[in-house]
């Protein structure tokens, strides 16, 4: 009989553990967790910090007891395991309640320790009593009482990754005025910044005051006033901070496992670590990027999950290698649905990646029918090969379709062309006759056959600002509500006709609202042998852009 | 400069004619339009007409002018092309208002003109005067304003295909009580019968009444009374006749152009006819079935668009070749979504082909968040090559989603286990970590490592009958509100208890409410020396199917 030890009972462990007894009915199986609670729903806390959750039972996804009658398990909560010896295959677990500290043996470990929140030694942090950080539930319990009891009215959330957002979100939710500080020059760091610019745009239409480029210097006031990089000070009666997580690697490095020089633990595709039959998963590990092929770091709940499943098919004899991590991951943010997979542009920019980009912003479904929002999609593609290296989507609806989609292609190896081939259900509810999707394969298909040439929105001022030609072919009254400087306004309608007073003999330059009209404006042009050249997205990435720039 | 003439200026016609222009600045196009209007949205007719879009002109996508003046086109509504002359290369078209005909020559003809509501001869229906077909405004404006005048108290739709169920919702819009009648034994063919028990029982609750297998025989009293074919009489104030379209191949067929035997007009992969210089896309053709590799007719406006792109680019030289239609599709059923990708089992047996079936009745997104709703998917592999052949699901959320994804996996030549590692985007408001796709993947890796059995809900009763054990092994309360006829029941907190009572010299079935707890339940009998066999879907497939049987 089979003894196997897990560490860490949440997402990835207790999903091991679930399938390790139905795989196997006798394997001794001991779960140790070092808080309350197993199994409980970590992406749901924020809502029921907010109360969209009203029941606080709805997070315990398992209990202690549902867990251990169901798979027969030795569930150990409130129990740390605090070493590791591999030489002897013993670990030492300690009692939190009692402190007892105690020896197991094991065949076989699993690590699924997750990660932590990230807490710089801020100045005057220690002396801060309104300062949170968010994991589990103990956390959730702290804040949503503080928020109960103190009824704070100002709250600054630190860091603008999708817990920040979803803590912000869900203050504003409690009637909270909050102040969101960001080091970075945006929000959620797996989009691009033009990308982004529709969040910012969303979070200050929710009365979120957004802080960019600076960052906490100091704690004063026992954490009533923060003292930004900028100098700038701020107050407020609770804080929230969301800088990030840093996986929970101390008992492995202590057990001599091999570590990441950034934390994570270091397994192969089989989740094996350096340290025989010691298996790991989840948070705290360094896995593959299934598309840059590199180390990288992806906390999220699905990868933990499948982990955690195939740890357990592994160690229980089927050979399941594990492909990398895409990164698919989607916050709500009020209103706005914000998805993204794969590579974005920053990180193609710094690997110096020949790349494509294309920018639409297509309706959620068909116009006619109400309801429809649009959706701003971004899609990257590997000039060379085709293949799509990334995607990012924002809107209230329909996003996380549109992405789930993206995914799966890149999963089945498609090319950017082949999206255009993709046959997506259609009824006016629910997309339209070309879906968004099929819409980034239209595009493509017109860029990579010479259709269509294009200029992304941070290559506009410059060429303006050198002379070249720029044409605003919406309108005039959308030119008239706002416009590109130096640009000039012949409407699509008008085009062909004031196709003489054009200089063939130089490049022109076309924008529309969104891109389209830009494009039909170029297909004119170039079958007239103009050279013509669209900006991708149009005014409204543009816009956006540099305004929250 | 080429000269090109389009029969048909809707769905693919338009956007042939678009695309032409935008390749091409230089051919003549001439659009030819028996009807008033083009490039209007079919699929909205009947939300017009139910008044959820309220207003006429957002029917019309493009209109005559804006096409005219953007495309550069010679638009001729009104205007029949009434014969084809390919030997000479002449069209002759008719001038509907004023009768005249005229003769046009050509070098490519494209052929996109769709396919007509069927129509059969029944008796007394040249005398009815409530009695509809949908297709195109002139349609639409008659049935609304029959609605709108005479506001009908009963209203009768013949067919159950998803025009009739759409009409059939917007009636009940309107406060008209409608009943469907439909010789088959259940609505929406693309679906299996146990999934449109699940349509069936929404039907029901939003009060329609459903009369299956059974047909109209003739009309009676201006169209007042049906007479059914079993003789039943039913009573109306309007008729919505929805029994399925056939392609409009008169006039191909009339210019020596191949047709299929139930009507589609035949091309190639670059949709050229048997005429030279003639092609057809859309409704009107036959195309290939891109799983079953056969011919087929799959009039939707998601082909016919995509067709009406590649027909262009293959005109102007571009070769791309069709790789068949998918048919995936969906439509709404008042809170219900119903979509469907690929083959059917109804289809597979017919074939003989080897499958494995897989229901599941996950949540459309984490339980814990409000508004998640259960997703019934059923989903087709080939048990020899794992490929996908089909999926089929039902409910409020989520369900165009799911449908897409496994679509775009289909066309991504992944299997069915695949669909386990697939990196969907989870927040709690979009799906859960272990999306309802996923699952799919993991329900069949464990038929497929044969860690479990299963059986349908077609053969559980049969078994039963010949002295099969069958365990429920629901909870008490569950089993006391309805049941299997014959099943005992053993909770799944009991089983592990109560395996001494069980005879472990015949195969255990067992079964829950969805399928899960049945194959916790399976994996312990298994590990203890049972065969157990699960119950696919669980008592919930099983209860609705034989409902609506
Ligand atoms: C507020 C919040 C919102 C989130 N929202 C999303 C989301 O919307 N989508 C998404 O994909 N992901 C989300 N995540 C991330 C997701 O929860 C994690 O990726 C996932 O839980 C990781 O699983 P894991 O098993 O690696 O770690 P965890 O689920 O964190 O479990 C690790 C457990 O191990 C225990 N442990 C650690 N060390 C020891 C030890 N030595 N002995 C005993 N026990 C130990 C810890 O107490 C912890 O409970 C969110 C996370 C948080 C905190
Ligand atoms: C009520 C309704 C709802 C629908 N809902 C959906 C849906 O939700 N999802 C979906 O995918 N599909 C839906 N469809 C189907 C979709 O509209 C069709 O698949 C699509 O329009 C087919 O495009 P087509 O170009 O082949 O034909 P059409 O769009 O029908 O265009 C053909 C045109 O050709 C004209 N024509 C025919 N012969 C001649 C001639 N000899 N000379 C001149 N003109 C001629 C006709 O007048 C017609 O306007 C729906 C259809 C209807 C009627
Ligand atoms: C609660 C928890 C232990 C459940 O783990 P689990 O049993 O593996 O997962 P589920 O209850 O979803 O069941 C999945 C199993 O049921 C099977 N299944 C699901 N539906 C089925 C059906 N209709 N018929 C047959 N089998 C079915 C699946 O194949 C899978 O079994 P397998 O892994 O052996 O193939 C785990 O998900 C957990 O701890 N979750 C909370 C923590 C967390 O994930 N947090 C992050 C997100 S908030
Ligand atoms: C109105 C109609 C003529 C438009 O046809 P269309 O011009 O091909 O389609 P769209 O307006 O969606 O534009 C698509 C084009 O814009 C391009 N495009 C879209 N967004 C773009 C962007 N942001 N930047 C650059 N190009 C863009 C696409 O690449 C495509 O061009 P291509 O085919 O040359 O590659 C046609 O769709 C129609 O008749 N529809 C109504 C009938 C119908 O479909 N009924 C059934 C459904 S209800």
């Amino acid at each position: 009989m089979k003894k196997i030890i897990i560490v860490g009972g949440v997402a990835g462990g207790a999903t091991a553990a679930a399938r390790l007894r139905r795989l196997n009915e006798d394997a001794e199986i001991i779960l140790f967790e070092r808080g309350e609670h197993i199994s409980f729903a970590n992406c749901g806390l924020p809502y029921y910090i907010g109360e969209t959750i009203k029941q606080r039972e709805k997070l315990l996804v398992q209990t202690v007891e549902g867990m251990t009658n169901r798979f027969q398990l030795d569930i150990r909560t409130q129990t740390e395991v605090v070493k590791i010896n591999p030489i002897e295959k013993v670990i030492e677990a300690k009692n939190l309640k009692t402190g007892v500290k105690y020896v197991e043996s094991y065949d076989t470990i699993i690590l699924s320790p997750g990660a932590s929140p990230i807490i710089p030694s801020f100045n005057g942090l220690e002396k801060a009593n309104n300062v949170f950080t968010l994991r589990n539930i103990p956390d959730t319990d702290r804040i949503k009482s503080f928020v109960d009891t103190n009824k704070p009215q100002k709250a600054t959330v630190v860091g603008g990754g999708f817990i920040g957002l979803e803590m912000a979100e869900n203050l504003v939710e409690r009637g909270i005025e909050v102040t969101l500080v960001e080091m970075a020059d945006q929000v959620m760091a797996p989009l691009d910044k033009e990308m982004a610019a529709i969040v910012h745009e969303h979070l200050f239409e929710h009365g979120i005051q957004l802080l960019l480029k600076d960052g906490v210097k100091a704690f004063h006031e026992n954490g009533q006033k923060i003292e930004l990089n900028s100098g700038k000070i701020i107050g407020q009666d609770i804080v929230i901070l969301s800088i990030g997580v840093k996986p929970e690697s101390k008992l492995a490095k202590e057990a001599n496992i091999a570590v990441h020089e950034r934390g994570g633990i270091l397994v192969n595709e089989y989740f094996e670590t350096s340290q025989k039959d010691i298996y790991a998963i989840g948070d705290a590990i360094v896995i593959n990027d299934y598309i840059a092929k590199e180390e990288t770091f992806i906390p999220l709940a699905g990868p933990a999950n499948r982990q955690g499943r195939m740890v357990a098919n592994n160690i229980l004899g089927k050979k399941e290698p594990y492909l990398g991590t895409l990164g698919s991951g989607i916050a709500k943010v009020f209103e706005l649905s914000v998805a993204t997979t794969g590579l974005n542009e920053k990180v193609l920019q710094s690997k110096n990646k020949e790349y494509e980009v294309i920018h639409i912003h297509p309706a959620s479904h068909a116009t006619y029918y109400p309801g429809a929002t649009p959706i701003s999609l971004k899609v990257l593609y590997d000039k060379n090969t085709l293949n799509i290296l990334g995607a990012q989507a924002v809107g209230k609806n329909g996003v996380d379709k549109r992405m789930d989609v993206i995914a799966t292609a890149i999963r089945g190896n498609l090319s950017i062309l082949e999206l255009a081939e993709l046959e997506l259900t259609y009824a006016p509810p629910f997309s339209s006759a070309k879906d968004p999707v099929n819409m980034v394969g239209y595009v493509a298909s017109n860029i990579i056959d010479d259709e269509m040439e294009t200029i992304q929105w941070y290559e506009v001022d410059e060429l303006v600002n050198n002379g070249a030609t720029l044409i605003d072919v919406r309108e005039k009254e959308e030119f008239a509500n706002g416009a590109i400087e130096g640009a000039v306004n012949i409407s699509l309608t008008e085009l062909r006709n004031k196709l003489p007073e054009l200089d063939s003999t130089r490049p022109v330059y076309v924008h529309c609202q969104v891109g389209l009209r830009g494009y039909l404006a170029c297909r004119i042009l170039k079958n007239h042998g103009y050279q013509a050249i669209n900006v991708d997205g149009g005014y409204k990435t543009y816009e956006l852009a540099k305004r929250w720039k």
